[in-house]
């Protein structure tokens, strides 16, 4: 079940949801860099369940320990370790589901890959793996900041059919603007309708789905690999993998897809200080795979929650027809929470193609990063 | 420049577009399978310039040779190089690019990030380089089709505003019935609007973009890797990362993302043979990134093609704003020889998937492959 | 600082010597497959410092935890996290060391690659990381016993002067064997011998060095690559990248050199159950990088203990030069606790190509393991 | 057959004995670095059969041709391609072993784990793939010579009894000095015993094997990773996966285990120019896995050639026994064209630890690169 991803700032993950801990494992951090845990705890209580009303009432502190890497506050240059444990698990809420396969769930493809399977919360497949991504990227997030000014922004552009319609000019600037309300929709009017949607088929036992915008700032030019790792096609891995992720784009998306070459090229131009910009910025940020200087751009399709408390039809694993009513505690949406997850997956891209950039051209290094 | 993947069925690309080759070598075939060199040239001339009138008329004739792992008409286990020579290579078009940025193209990003850089044809970031993955994406297919009774077709979906409106119920089943046409679009009505409207553009010196569909037919339950490898993100990665992609859909996509759970979940029955299948299929064929057994079904946003004769403004190398008008053979649109490089991209990412398979679980493949 | 490895079964490990804990994590192992603690456990114990008058007399118990993969006793298909606490971390013994470099150790090493480091204990290039090594050894010891009859043994072939002479008709079959003393070698009579003159060079404060020799028994033909991942250079890379070591032979190693190629060559038969064989076996059992059937031979060579009580010449982080009489407890040789991390190195490294040999041929699955 | 390695510089190599081709694509590689093809052939040249009286008079001149990667004269940072065409591939000489084994080779060990095998040349446990290692490495070598200054310089060290005794400081300083007889035994006299003793076995269609012992000068401090990817592991087995060879040593080796920790350590001193220097080197340059800016010294032990023309018995692929007697014209001793192919497996494994080291520690770049 291959969880290790990166080619310099290699990540590896383990841990089920209703098994002891899940934790991470982050390989090939320089040393000398300081850590401070409190910043990966600020992203994973971003993530956690049982943050607002429009979440699963499943409450989870999720608090991280780091168990090596680190020695007086600074990285050590060797692999860091980080792990939460699982508090709330509460096993017997699944055991009707040891032979009944939930639909659009993972236990019938986990039970024809493995031939064998943990019955009990979903194993890997549940959504509490992504707290591994979310520390790994909160640290990442903290090297590309300080060494490079990078912010990474995420927030939720869509609930089923109620879009935010923010505009390019009125992209959210900071995670603190997007964190201002629980559905972390920068536009506080639509974030209630948003809220009050989610509430109502909370109600009705039933869920919805939605998309997230990111934006990156201060991006360096050079970062990215212009053929099979473009970062187009890593960023789109990363979100991708993402549990519940359906689509991915980058700039222009489908939509641009309807334009012609004149409209669609981004012209470039130089401002006044002297930096190559572009007019649009249709590419997202990338030519090529490599980031351009402009601002990154992408967005991100959730399905709705599988788990629903209205009666399914499905199916048994002797193949009997059956029907199903989830019980258990569950969010009725995903998208407030992916929001951390989707900047943590962005980060984790990031801070890979960074570091590997360093080792393909010091000058690089020497423009960018030490004269910046 | 990475430019390998896959975990078993590991592909090496190396070649520039002016340069005197471009190949690939594949590492990880089993021995002893037939190995039938012109099932993969017929790909490659799907693929190739100069086959249709809305293609671009830099004629290749693509030719591939096998330079080793294969004796007698069987792979030997050995790597697979694969090569085809570049014919047509006429540098003095591209003499005025040696300073001047073309927009949306990776002139500007290549310099930035290795600081020196081929300034003739675009070197790895021309769709040149996917040669190399038809190539081997083409081997793949005839494993698949033979061991797994797999079969991979891709068809053009929209170009520009024009949509195919083909519903799933009439998704083509062949590659053949694609082909009927030199837009590769399966409705031949509007495989003519599209021609039409493609020639329009290229007589203007514009450019269109467009979407791709695809859909895989038989695929066994099981593939793919729940964490970070799902199905959906290397499906994601490997198209994503085809020059000029701008979108990845897998299953219901952006537009599942307006539905709720209760419409959206893919109840489980069981048919008439005895299989697990699903009423729907939101899924696109995957739950929790491991195939399911119904059809995979995903969806690609191209650009319109940056290289256009009109009249551009840009930068040059000096960071001195210019304009630019190009000169050479390029596609008005890339959309119809997109088509066998995405069908490309799926089957290097299933050949792998289904390889790596073998070695989790022999009993798998007893039940999908020797029993089928 | 890479701590990854393995193609298919992988392996990630972390700690330090003085942080709360060492670990490892496990992936792509199959799921089904029984897993017992206590067989980890027992490997371990036979690592663990302070197992008797010959090992340091740091004092730990070094018990394994499991955080994630395993359930109701059987391995789910997910990562397999394993902990270890650190107990006995006297950091006080280590203040002298914050700027001194010890001879022969990483002190200086460090410092120069990372150019910040962790005084205390040697953090990662401590031994106690094969804590990690042996535990995820110790797990695919018991795959390889139970799925190929195969059994790894080492034990000490020499320490400093004394040779054990052990032909290869006396070989030890078992790990029990070879545990009956202390010093892990097979002789009794040889093995008083070097027990006394580690007690001697102990009590001089000083140290000795030796050889590990191991064999592997039951090994089917077939298993490893041969290019550049044959089982020689796997094997080797595995040995050699534990702490002290020094040298690595297969079969007839440096000796070999000297015969002739007539002498050397290992003439093949068919034995009396039809298997081919080899009258001798120069090769260690592998030809061209792979598993010919015959027993897997290797020998190790350990370098002295570089933590001697005796003063030493060295130099300070100011390059000034110094002395410097270590503090602290320590192995006055390494060689009997070597033992079971060989053994562990060894069952990584085929685990791992048997796991992608299934990969490969089915059909040998069938032949060597279904049919066994 | 898995076939590449590196994590920066990545090396992927392909072709048969007796296929059309050998190549190697090298990924990885910075752009804008001179390339200059002759010194590639250069080391082709040293490794070549036919070379002199000693070696097989199978006549090949290697001739190397770059088809990627390479612009005016520099790198592009694209994937090197580099090909040589097999011209001497005479098949019929290898009909007889269509089904029979011979001793000492992979033929049974191809056909055991593929199941199927090409009976011509060996394919790819023939020597002849490592042209691809001497190509790749002698770029490697230009950069790491520019760069840092680096000198890597094998020599044969022993042929069959005859030890050429030469000590630490008398080890040549260059490769012209080894080159200047045809043994590559930089010491004239024990060069001729040794070329006689070749010839006699040669003579008598017999063979002999023996040692390369290499060093690398002006190494800086901080190469190499210190857990699982010590320098140690990485040498030995690029070292071990060379045909034939069956032991490696770093340093004191083998002897050292002989030696207390007081006569074995190296201690530390500060010479005239303030830099940090061991007196003695029984460590070979690496401390903890990672250089210490010592000479890095190895030893490798070389089997004798497997293919003689004096009769053997041996076993054919229905498992009967027979006898065989080769023809063909083969290598004596593979000493003097080991020298290359070492030095090269030396060169891959620095080249990837520097650049990788660039990654991880910009400072040191700075100090070791950018103020040589």
């Amino acid at each position: 079940m291959p969880s290790s991803w990166g080619k310099i700032y290699r990540v590896s993950t383990f841990g089920e949801s209703h098994g002891p801990s899940v934790g991470v494992v982050i390989d090939g951090v320089p040393a000398g860099l300081p850590f401070e845990l409190e910043e990966i705890q600020k992203d994973l209580d971003r993530r956690r369940p049982g943050q607002s009303d429009i979440t699963t009432p499943r409450d989870e502190s999720d608090t991280v320990r780091v168990l090596s890497g680190v020695f007086e506050g600074k990285t050590i240059g060797s692999p860091i370790a980080l792990i939460v444990d699982n508090k709330n698990t509460i096993s017997k809420d699944y055991d009707n589901l040891k032979t009944v396969y939930r639909p659009s769930h993972a236990d019938y493809t986990y039970q024809e890959k493995y031939g064998h399977r943990a019955h009990v919360g979903g194993g890997r497949s549940s959504v509490r793996e992504t707290i591994a991504r979310v520390a790994a990227g909160a640290f990442a997030r903290t090297i590309l900041e300080r060494e490079l000014g990078i912010t990474t922004v995420g927030w939720v552009d869509s609930i089923g059919e109620i879009d935010s319609h923010i505009s390019e000019s009125n992209y959210p600037r900071s995670v603190q603007e997007v964190d201002s309300n629980i559905v972390r929709c920068p536009s506080k009017e639509i974030a209630d309708k948003m809220e009050r949607h989610i509430l109502d088929l909370r109600n009705e036992g039933d869920s919805v789905g939605g998309t997230v915008k990111a934006v990156v700032y201060n991006l360096p030019p050079g970062l990215g690999d212009p053929v099979y790792d473009k970062l187009d096609g890593d960023l789109g891995k990363a979100i991708l993998s993402i549990p519940a992720c359906k689509g991915f784009e980058i700039g222009s998306g489908f939509a641009g897809t309807r334009l012609t070459g004149s409209k669609h090229n981004d012209e470039f131009y130089t401002d006044s200080q002297g930096r190559v910009r572009t007019r649009t910025n249709h590419s997202g940020g990338l030519q090529g795979g490599i980031t351009n200087g402009m601002e990154l751009v992408i967005k991100a399709a959730f399905k709705p929650t599988s788990t629903i408390k209205l009666e399914q039809k499905t199916v048994n694993s002797s193949n009997e027809e059956t029907t199903l009513k989830a019980r258990g505690r569950h969010d009725p949406c995903v998208l407030p929470r992916a929001v951390p997850i989707v900047e943590a997956a962005i980060n984790l891209v990031l801070i890979d193609a960074y570091l590997y950039q360093r080792s393909l051209q010091p000058e690089w290094y020497e423009k960018w990063v030490l004269k910046r």
